[in-house]
């Protein structure tokens, strides 16, 4: 198997070493040292800075940011046989599978869920997706075939492959991705005119702002590409927000003890569910 | 060194369990159950459901939820010689110390910031409070020689002591708890209704509501007790929510890279920042 990756950043090193040994990888970036640390390394077999060196491959993986995704995906297509395989790794899926469907009916989604804070080439491993999730969203032009090799990738990559529609995909994570990284973003300007302790930093928030130490570009992206499912989710959000004020406000205690009941109930319910994992396609 | 406990729960029974062999421990419950199972598990010499075991302590500690602190605390002191110190476990300070100051010369609130999600004295461990940070909070009234002892007890569960004003302590935990787990707890409601994919939830969202599985009783108080700084914390929060919307709405990327290279930055500041921890009195 001849994959090309095109990023050699922490998702697309990391596919690099995920099938190393198994799969004769060629390596993309724009940035030249980190195409030759990478051969350096026996990461990659070839590679470079031009998308022509991914001529010959049978899958093409763009892991790029996001609105780096369409286009690349465009060039890099003029140098692959028409039975390859292009997939991307972007966290947000509806715009740029409605982008590619139709032009290029070997085209198929992914969005592997695993982040890590530090992004590129240094923080890359080769279990970065063993026992992940990776969610593989094919349109409604995807070939059949093209759907099962995506899967049968990511799989090879170590990853639980769930198949889904890609605006489901958004709305999706708009709530359990996107919004949580909203909120963590927002709630650094409250606390950075703080002389904050740092000791004391375990009452909750360090686990709750985690995320928000994220990459900014590659944020950025994600919010503006998601932006109306997660304007949306927001107005959502802040009437829940509004319904515990209003209950603070009027000293109700037996209202706000039932929406944290519930809230804590759920939180549970999930905690439980999280540990069977389970491929749900 | 004679302490009491008042309340076996997770904070309570760890407290015991942490001055084991160091301290002669009475313990209070008004679960006989757990009085009995404590005293069985040598976690404690005595104990019992009525105040009235407290007598002869030099140092009785209230580990109540928030709203039952004072009353109790109150209750206790008929049992206590003048020179017994007592403190309390609960997460807000001010209203706190502000009733039980001028009442009982040697009280001094501490609040230990070292809560698990699950409550409960089968929660408990000896080393619940090791290397963790504790808050003392002496008022205007609090003798000298006893916040001293307060600072020496909590040292000697294993605790980093910062004293603290209380009303500056319910300000700063508005920020680096309550405000988190109120955000939290709100973003509960938005995946309640979802089909949710278990297997995708380590996409930021398990950290992010960790929180919200807290216990629905002791959120309650906080929320109510501390609730003029967390309303106007929660205005803060949506204002600064709110610029995040209109840099979406106006697909301004700029700016909204701006606002999360902010955001990032502010928070790899506190990680690096929350290793070097030090006793910050």
């Amino acid at each position: 198997m001849k994959v090309a990756v095109v990023g050699l950043g922490l998702i697309g090193a990391s596919i690099a070493k995920a099938l190393h040994g198994r799969a004769e990888i060629t390596g993309i970036d724009r940035d030249a040292g980190v195409v030759e640390k990478a051969l350096g390394d026996g990461v990659i077999s070839r590679g470079g800075p031009e998308l022509s060196v991914a001529a010959g491959s049978d899958i093409a993986v763009v892991a790029l940011p996001v609105r780096s995704i369409v286009d690349a995906a465009r060039d890099l297509a003029a140098h692959l046989s028409p039975d390859a395989l292009i997939t991307d790794t972007g966290s947000t899926k509806a715009s740029i599978v409605s982008s590619l469907d139709s032009f290029w009916p070997c085209f198929v989604g992914s969005h592997p869920i695993a982040g890590k804070e530090n992004p590129g080439y240094h923080a890359s491993q080769a279990n970065l997706f063993a026992g992940r999730a990776c969610i593989v969203t094919p349109g409604p032009s995807a070939r059949g075939d093209c759907l099962e090799r995506a899967v049968r990738f990511w799989e090879d990559c170590g990853a639980n492959v769930t198949v889904m529609d890609p605006v489901k995909h958004d709305e999706l994570m708009a709530v359990i991705s996107h919004m949580p990284h909203l909120l963590s973003f927002a709630s650094m300007g409250l606390a950075a005119d703080l002389p904050i302790h740092r000791g004391l930093l375990g009452a909750g928030f360090r686990d709750f702002t985690r995320i928000a130490a994220g990459d900014p570009k590659m944020w950025r992206d994600i919010l503006l590409s998601n932006r109306e499912e997660l304007l949306a989710q927001s107005r959502l959000f802040q009437q829940a927000l509004h319904t515990f004020e209003q209950a603070m406000e009027k000293g109700d205690a037996q209202r706000l003890e039932d929406m944290l009941t519930l809230a804590s109930e759920t939180r549970a319910h999930w905690r439980m569910g999280a540990q069977r994992t389970s491929k749900n396609r």
